[in-house]
């Protein structure tokens, strides 16, 4: 079954906001082993819209639209699929009482312009909407499927997963598994030089490469009409494939190294703090994204002048006058002085120069120490990022955590 | 002229990238005055390419590809073009001694393939790509112009800004200007409520509003012959509009709430430190995403135990331990301490409840205090925001700003 998705919205046009949900429904419709051939954008228009449609209609088996099923005069998605369908909206009793039943848990009556989103085209039927007022709608004619859901991402996303994602299966024969491995410390073009062997010829399962920033994603996804035979397929190449990376898998699938880090500190009962001076409050602002990273999380100082190292985190003025800020020996004293202060097992230092400006022949902009101070030792790390500033920050951080990561397995 | 927008990529059919290009064009043509009414996106297969340009075609005045013009198989956008079209390709010159110039330039022969880049559809002319190997092309068929960029970003934005828009601008007769000036303290319904009167009727300039997260964002576009006429058009709505939200307009067009609280505190010679509790960093880490942060910004603390408030920052145990450490009383200590510690002219602070859990009926998820030391006074406001935890540590640390622009724009 090939796949269009059709996304309704002036505001994409204007260039306002990105067709994230093409992207998303992309991605899951892929890993549903659905091919998708089109996108297309359309704005408010009926005309057009319809149009579309039929566009689609002509060259693909299923259609998704997404957007332009809320209350206004705007919202023309289900009149267009309507039309070019050669078929009339009528209500569906259901979803008014569940649009009602919504306003009044609000405490409000539903404003009469709110009936609208209970009209759905004769021969779909409407698909409940748990997160916002606009029913979405699947209906099949002539052995096509036509697939409306809401434009707001969050009302767009469950209902996909919990209400189309299982419909598509029962459509499908086959069974699609994805299994992510997260990996980093290897660039993708050596990685893809290291797995040559593996991915060479390898069709089922598939073995893609995704760069993201600092990291790459390897995404093994097999195909088979038995779900322990699929399973079976990724669990032969992940080996394969741990086996040459080994410590560069950081984690698998929703792991962030975020998590990976927290997870490892818990596990370990271990606690940290963080002294960065570059990365702003970067990496502590990463590491508490985690709900429970308060657990290990105790404390983390942004100290971004001289005068903040010397008089909270207790660095000695001559180190600074002596190297510099940005130097092997003062990131060394930033760990050593934060885990002391703030009297936990690890203390984590960051010095670097983010640039635009800043940077000198012997201490280019990216330059970065990171040290990390434990038991009885501190260990500094140096690299140079290359990138804007923001990136340099977030390649920094990025390795902060990683080399957290790979000290913290080694701790007994 | 209406616009047509064709994305070429497999990767963004398979959902890997989302597609920013078209987003970027659509904003920058609709500056320009020109209408964008399709985007499409197709794969790296040439008879459903040359079918898209076909359809465009028939429904737009200006075809723009972005994507699909490297050196390998996969790039076929030219060639779909040229089939599009029906001409055939023939050799650039001059692209050719380009490319082979930029290898050059990195010590390398151009390898043969790379050839392939330099053949352009007959009739139309190469554009220069500083940033890649990749021309563009424009050309003019049966009073329809067809342009091709590169898919990178950074290969294409340049050569859109630099190539692209003069050639459009030549086009147009008209002159559009755009002004945004950025809100906060008000919602996006408050917003068009108290600007009904300004916005009912108004054409020509037009005004839009953009919600974003925590702000909004008014745009003023005007269209004339004459550009000075132009700029008139939009002061006259702007300053009827800055009569009616007065401070809550905090910049325009690039500004950022970062940006303008770090460019009234360098006005003002003033430095500040930030203590932060739920919001982990974040705000220090949005304040130092602006590069000269450093002449203003000291230090900032991310005392999320109790420990390291008592400890590093100087908070009474006694506080924390009656009134608890998301408390007004809480909030006021550590604006103080922070402010004092670190020696600075303000201190500012945040305590609260980032959620998910934590909570209680007197201390919902999304409780936060914030506090404000400067002079001898300290201020705690208090404020209840929705949403998940990341919304709701972003939406702390909006307002944080915001307070304190409004309190730095009140010190003498």
């Amino acid at each position: 079954m090939n796949c269009e998705i059709i996304a309704v919205g002036t505001e994409l046009l204007l260039g306002d906001i990105v067709n994230t949900n093409g992207q998303y429904i992309s991605q899951r419709l892929s890993s549903l082993g659905l091919d998708v051939y089109h996108h297309t954008v359309v704005g408010d228009n009926l005309d057009r819209l319809v149009e579309a449609i039929k566009i689609a209609s002509s060259r693909a088996d299923v259609i998704i639209t997404t957007g332009g099923l809320g209350p206004t005069d705007d919202d023309i998605t289900k009149l267009g699929v309507a039309k070019a369908l050669g078929v009339e909206l009528s209500l569906d009793e259901t979803s008014l009482k569940r649009i009602k039943d919504r306003f009044s848990r609000y405490g409000r009556p539903m404003p009469a312009i709110n009936e609208r989103q209970a009209y759905i085209p004769i021969g779909s039927r409407a698909i409940d909407n748990d997160n916002g007022t606009a029913p979405g709608i699947i209906g099949e004619y002539d052995s096509k499927i036509y697939i409306s859901l809401p434009g707001p991402p969050k009302e767009m996303r469950p209902m996909f997963e919990e209400k189309i994602v299982p419909y598509l299966k029962q459509k499908s024969k086959h069974v699609i598994k994805s299994h992510t491995l997260k990996v980093i410390g290897i660039g993708e073009s050596a990685l893809q030089e290291k797995l040559g062997d593996i991915m060479t010829n390898q069709t089922n399962p598939t073995i893609a490469l995704y760069a993201k920033e600092g990291e790459v994603h390897i995404r093994i996804t097999a195909k088979d009409e038995d779900i322990s035979e699929a399973d079976d397929k990724i669990k032969e190449v992940k080996n394969k494939i741990l086996n040459v990376l080994g410590m560069n898998v950081y984690g698998y699938n929703d792991d962030t190294l975020e998590s990976v880090v927290n997870n490892l500190l818990q596990e370990k009962r271990m606690t940290i703090a963080f002294a960065e001076s570059c990365t702003g409050g970067m990496i502590s602002s990463r590491f508490t994204d985690i709900p429970n990273a308060s657990i290990s999380f105790i404390n983390g100082v942004v100290c971004y002048s001289n005068e903040a190292k010397v008089n909270i985190l207790g660095v000695n003025r001559d180190t600074i006058e002596k190297y510099g800020a940005v130097s092997m020996e003062t990131a060394e004293e930033m760990a050593y002085c934060i885990k002391k202060i703030s009297n936990t097992d690890i203390g984590l230092s960051i010095t670097g120069i983010a640039g635009p400006s800043g940077g000198t022949e012997s201490k280019p902009v990216g330059l970065c120490y990171i040290g990390i101070a434990f038991d009885d030792q501190v260990k500094v790390y140096s690299s140079v990022f290359n990138g804007n500033r923001n990136k340099i920050r977030w390649l920094a951080t990025t390795k902060a955590l990683d080399i957290l990561r790979r000290n913290i397995l080694e701790i007994k």
